[in-house]
């Protein structure tokens, strides 16, 4: 068999426990977000942001992928929300096979399901984990061109969080062209500019969240 | 085959390749480095930083690998240095067969070739491409939690460059904890914290580079 038909074997095989996985979810009226962006791009940092605000109003829970270290999930739990790990070992993203084996109890009523996926822009956005909502995040530092050069994740999703915007006075970079970037991938994205560090843009990023839990 | 099979295959006939080219290299007395960094950690300006320093001393030559987009090897060109781009279409990481298709006749007569591998902590780690020596780049805006989440890259090179420096008054990151989180992975790192922006580090950088040049 070659690379290529092994791989399609693969995704086709990780798209059946996907659907399986999202119809088990909506059926216990969860919903289920999948998180993607480069290591470093504030993946976590958003989750400590957000995730108290909905903990208000929702049920949270969340599980955290990562290559190495159960860091991510322990800054989880350190806010009193419930956190699995996935060490992946080495692999580069996650699978809904690893998803659906980590969940456990943890699914068992949750209003939301935020999955946090190994850091990586491209691996991740093959691969469907059951999700309602994809969300890609990308820091401002890491350069207002990243949507052209990483397209394949912009166009995956409907929803972006440009990350740090506090750092732009002292970055190469500009908000506003690394948006205008985005939407030339992707015309009908939903894009967030935040800063988790001094709070801007957070509550409006929160607040599309919660729509999305209202609306189930 | 199994997956586990196949990838075994590929590595070991990636690995063939590399010997070959790095073979090749080393007769024509080219020194290559092998770059490898997440997206926006700051690699193809860490490369305008430095090659214009080397290249009033030494010939180079720049192999630019992105997913999408020329414009990486149009920001080296522009510095009056050779480049040749690689667009892998989606692929994850260069392979050493890439670079050796093109190289076509780059490589004739440099002092050093620079290969700036695609944006990716992850995949790219496991494959020789060939190289004499391999240079991980990570920003201080990624976080100093970063080589414990992604050790494989720390332990497979001998130097490290710490860009953005500059950020560090604005980030929730030290230098320090990130240069002692990376030792701990590898205690053998060469470490070069440094900030293209500023260009505080860059001629240390630069003379370590020259060093490897001057000791073929």
């Amino acid at each position: 068999m070659t690379w290529i038909a092994l791989k399609s074997r693969v995704l086709a095989h990780n798209d059946t426990i996907a659907e399986r996985l999202r119809a088990r979810l909506r059926g216990k009226g969860t919903v289920c977000l999948n998180i993607i962006g480069s290591p470093g791009s504030g993946k976590t940092t958003l989750l400590e942001a957000v995730l108290p605000r909905l903990a208000e109003r929702f049920r949270c829970g969340v599980v955290e992928g990562d290559v190495a270290t159960d860091n991510d999930m322990r800054r989880i739990v350190a806010l009193g929300i419930p956190a699995v790990q996935i060490e992946t070992g080495g692999s580069c993203h996650l699978t809904a096979e690893s998803v659906e084996r980590a969940l456990g109890d943890l699914a068992g009523g949750l209003d939301l399901l935020v999955i946090e996926n190994v850091g990586n822009l491209i691996c991740t956005v093959a691969y469907d984990l059951g999700e309602d909502h994809r969300i890609v995040v990308v820091s401002i530092a890491e350069g207002e061109d990243k949507p052209l050069k990483y397209p394949a994740a912009f166009v995956s999703t409907h929803t972006v969080a440009v990350t740090k915007t506090d750092l732009e006075p002292y970055v190469d970079a500009r908000v506003e062209i690394m948006v205008r970037n985005a939407l030339s991938c992707n015309p009908g994205l939903r894009i967030f500019p935040l800063s988790a560090r001094t709070g801007e843009g957070v509550g409006a990023f929160a607040e599309y969240i919660a729509g999305k839990l209202a609306n189930r």
